[in-house]
């Protein structure tokens, strides 16, 4: 039996179709497709994956996190093309290497940066359609670009948290918080919220996207997101936008 | 009964799972999908819809045009509308205006353009899986363009043409031909063939992809390519490229 070896892997996915990174009694997780990869490919038993963050059914990733430690002398390049030659398209491993045995891809994260795309216009295009929130009707993005720093710092963030949660503490610090618009195709816009900060709570990034397209759409004045975050509840803030629009971008590590 | 109105349409599609634009007896097409929602928004039988280029099973577009002549009194902006909210989010009216009784999709187009795109790494991005073919070996790029100005100006294409095809004239005039090279997700390159020209034959874009490929993996010298056009011999040319690296990109008329 070798040794055993701690793996980081950056994995891609697209989360259409999938129940998200969890494993669940029912349908496709990103953790149990590689989880099962990774049995297969090194002849082990148990194995476990643990990542960064677990994204929600139908959000996508750029750059997940995960750790897994494994007994297996393969080096990481290898480990790498034997995953994806078992991991359907959808998911992707793009990138191992092979760290120090305290690794922990979820405790060790000091930093995850969301991105949640809006297609702004009459219509969206075939190609944006799985990956963006398709909004019909104009948004002042100067308003909604105004209510952006009250979010940033520390704060208690109970009020964009889903209820149900069992989450305790939900004080969170936002490092950055931004809004930009691009040029889409068909003659859209596409609106861009960039959420990056030390923890996220469950569906946080969402419902900060729906209450700041209430506020774009004119229905909320700007300064309300100061006061969203100081009732610490859920039915102050604005309805928890689509997962298609969701990216788990990167995350950061010491 | 209104007048009829001859209406251009814009249409872009995602070609994965269609059959193409042609309607076949078995499937799904961006014609049938079309022509079912415009007889189901004008309540008239017969509804017949002319697209600019018959594009393959599997091949997406971004401006694909139509023409079709409607016995309705709906403006433009309505049967876009309307025709969008029958179609899945896979087809797409981008545009629609009313044009002259004599405006043909097919025989009034000028130029059409294509983009033939293809990721080079190790690692292809599961959001650009379904959308450009996936090159895993290095491509000598510089050799890939040394082989396109042979393909420019008026040429019989008859090597780059599927077997079995009954058109009799294979002379076309390629306009613009162009490979372009930019980074991609997943630390991978993304190449893109251009070829705009008054027509093409089946399945000439993806067999002068295939034929590039050749050239850029060393297996042909770039000079290959004039004498392919010469032997006017299809199996003197490359492989046929997979169908969803291709995009029908714009038709130019008049």
């Amino acid at each position: 039996m070798p040794e055993s070896t701690t793996f980081k892997l950056t994995i891609a996915y697209d989360g259409t179709g999938l129940v998200g990174w969890q494993r669940q009694p029912e349908g496709t997780s990103v953790q149990g497709l590689l989880e099962d990869a990774l049995t297969r490919l090194t002849a082990t038993a148990g194995v476990t994956v643990t990542g960064a963050g677990r994204t929600d059914a139908g959000v996508h990733a750029r750059g997940q996190v995960a750790s897994t430690t494994l007994a297996t002398r393969l080096a990481p390049a290898d480990l790498q093309r034997g995953a994806n030659a078992m991991l359907p398209p959808a998911v992707r491993v793009v990138a191992v290497e092979a760290v120090d045995a305290t690794f922990h891809a979820r405790f060790g994260a000091r930093e995850k940066r969301y991105a949640y795309h809006a297609i702004l216009g009459p219509v969206i295009s075939p190609f944006d359609a799985r990956y963006a929130w398709h909004i019909p009707f104009p948004l002042d993005v100067a308003a909604m670009r105004a209510a952006l720093p009250a979010l940033q710092g520390r704060h208690d963030f109970a009020a964009f948290q889903s209820t149900g949660s069992d989450i305790q503490d939900t004080v969170r610090t936002i490092s950055e918080a931004r809004l930009d618009e691009e040029p889409a195709e068909a003659g859209a816009t596409r609106l861009v919220l960039t959420l990056a900060g030390d923890g996220f709570l469950r569906h946080m990034v969402r419902a900060i996207a729906g209450s700041l397209v209430e506020v774009g759409r004119g229905r909320w004045p700007a300064d309300r997101m100061a006061a969203i975050l100081a009732s610490a509840d859920r039915s102050q803030a604005g309805p928890t936008a689509p997962p298609h629009g969701l990216f788990l971008v990167s995350v950061r590590y010491c």
